[in-house]
C-alpha cells in the first residue's frame, strides 16, 4: 500500500493504478463500515483507492471539526490489512483549500431538508470535496455507506447533473451487536450515553414492524418514533422523518419507497440512522 | 468527423479517440476565432472534440437566448474542414438540463465584477457546464479564446480549485482587418452598427499607447476609454477597466500585468474586448 499525502504525488501513484478503480472517501477514524466499503469495492475493481481527510467545509463554525476523532496510524493499518491499494491522506487542508480557495458546488433542493435544515452549509462541502475527490482520484466506481442516506442521495444527484463517469455503489449500514449503527462519533459517547444509543435502531425496528403489520400513514410512523424516544431521557430529537427518495419532502402515505430516517443528540452527540421501506430494499 | 447529439452516443465515440484529446467549446455559429482554437488545440494534441451548445443556464431572462446566431450545418462544415475528429451537438437543452436539474458551480470573488456585475447569473451558468463539459469530453487540454478573458480567469479557477485533470490553453482574439473583435454577436449588428463597432479596438490601441509612453495612472486609461467612447453616437459604455487579473479589482496604478477591457451596448448588441498590460503579455 502506498500513502501519499499531496494531490501531485496521488496522481503520481495513480497512473501505475492498472484497471479499474474503486474509491472509498473517508473522513478517517475508520471502523466496520469503512472497512466494509473497501471489501466491497474489491469485488468489482481491480485496485482500490482511499481518502482520509476530516473535510473542514462540511463542518458549521459550532460543529465538531476540532474534536473530530482521528488515528492516522489505526487507519493506516487496518486499510493495508484490507489490501488497500492507495491512499490520499493530506497533512494540510491548504491541500485542498488553499488560501485563496472560493468555488463551490451546490446541490439544491434534497439538501434544504433533514440534515440540510439542521446543517445548513454542510451539504455545500459534501458536494465540494465530492467533486474535487473525483477529479483527483478518476474513479470508475465510488462507494458510500448507506447510513448517511441523504448525503448518499445528495452525491447520487451530483454524479448526475455534473455528468461524472462514475458509478455509485453503497453499502449497508454495518451495527454494532446492539443495533447501534458504526460511526466515528461514537467515540464521543460516555459509557451511559452509549447505552442509550440504540433507541435509534429501536425506533427503526418499531416502524419496519408497524409497516409490516400494514401500517402506512406516515405521521404514525414518525409519532411512533417520537414516542420511543421520549421515553429516553438521554436522547434530545433533532428530527423524525418519513420521506420520498428523490426530493426527501415528507409523505403522507407510504405507498412506494420510502426513506424513514432520524437525527438525535446523545448528550453533544449528534447520531443518525435510517432505514428504507418496505424492507430490504435499496436506496438507490 | 463524428457528430453525436447525445451524451451517452459521445461517450462511445469518446472511447475510441486515441492519445491526448483537445476540447473546443463552442455555443456554434463558428468563425475564425474558434476554428483558430481547434487549429491550435491539433499543434499539442492527437484528436481534436468540439461541443456546440448553445448554454441557456449563461443567459439572463432579458437577454439574447432565443435570438443567439445559429447555423449548425455550416458550423459542422467548418469544423470538419479543420480536421475535428468528434463533435457533440446536442439537439435539446434537456441534454444537459433534464427537468429535475438542480446542481451549480459557483466560482465567487472573480465572478462579482465586470461582465459578473453586468450579467450576475452568467458565470453560474458558464462554470457549470464547462465542469459538465469537462466531465463527458474529459480532454487532456481544454482551449479557449482571450476575447472572453474574465471567462478564461474564472474557468482558470474552476480548474484549479476543483482539481481538473485538464491544462487550459487561450488562444488569442482574432479580429477583422478593422480590428474588431470575432464574436458570433457581430452578425447582430446593421451596417451603421457594424461601421461603428472597431470603437472598442480604437480605444485598447489608445490605451496601449499610452501605456508605451508611460501613462501608469489607471484612471487616466479609464477615462481616456470613456472618451473615445463618449464622441461615438452609437456607443453605450457598459463598462471600462484596467483591473488585476487574480480578483479582478480595478486598479490606481498600473505596476504589474493589467487587463483593460470594455463592454459597449451598440444597438441592442453587447460587445466586449480587451489587451493586456504590458503590450505582448499572456493572460495566464
Amino acid at each position: 500500500m502506498e500513502t501519499v499525502t499531496t494531490i501531485r504525488a496521488f496522481q503520481i501513484a495513480r497512473r501505475t493504478l492498472k484497471g479499474s478503480v474503486g474509491f472509498v472517501p473517508t473522513m478517517g477514524y475508520l471502523h466496520e463500515g469503512h472497512l466494509s466499503l473497501a471489501r466491497l469495492a474489491h469485488t468489482s475493481c481491480d485496485a482500490v483507492v482511499a481518502s482520509i481527510f476530516v473535510n473542514p467545509t462540511q463542518f458549521a463554525p459550532t460543529e465538531d471539526l476540532a474534536a473530530y476523532p482521528r488515528n492516522l496510524e489505526r487507519d493506516l493499518a487496518l486499510l493495508e490489512s484490507e489490501g488497500v491499494e492507495l491512499v490520499l491522506a493530506p497533512t494540510s487542508n491548504e491541500e485542498f483549500y488553499p488560501a485563496d480557495y472560493n468555488t463551490w458546488v451546490d446541490v439544491l433542493g434534497i439538501t434544504q431538508r433533514l440534515e440540510g435544515a439542521s446543517r445548513p452549509t454542510h451539504f455545500r462541502g459534501v458536494a465540494t470535496i465530492v467533486a474535487k475527490l473525483f477529479n483527483v482520484v478518476q474513479p470508475q466506481r465510488a462507494f458510500f455507506g448507506q447510513k448517511d442516506a441523504q448525503q448518499a442521495l445528495v452525491i447520487r444527484r451530483l454524479v448526475r447533473d455534473l455528468n461524472f463517469p462514475i458509478e455509485l455503489v453503497l453499502g449497508p449500514t454495518i451495527r454494532e451487536s446492539d443495533g447501534l449503527a458504526m460511526s466515528s462519533r461514537n467515540a464521543y459517547l460516555t459509557p451511559q450515553q452509549r447505552a442509550a444509543a440504540p433507541v435509534l435502531r429501536r425506533c427503526l425496528d418499531h416502524v419496519e414492524a408497524l409497516y409490516d403489520q400494514g401500517e402506512r400513514h406516515a405521521e404514525t410512523l414518525r409519532s411512533e418514533m417520537t414516542k420511543i424516544l421520549q421515553a429516553e431521557p438521554l436522547a434530545l430529537p433533532d428530527y423524525v422523518s418519513v420521506a420520498d427518495l428523490e426530493a426527501m419532502e415528507e409523505l403522507e402515505m407510504v405507498t412506494d419507497k420510502a426513506l424513514v430516517s432520524l437525527a438525535v443528540r446523545v448528550g453533544k452527540t449528534r447520531l443518525i440512522d435510517n432505514t428504507i421501506l418496505p424492507r430490504g430494499q435499496g436506496l438507490f
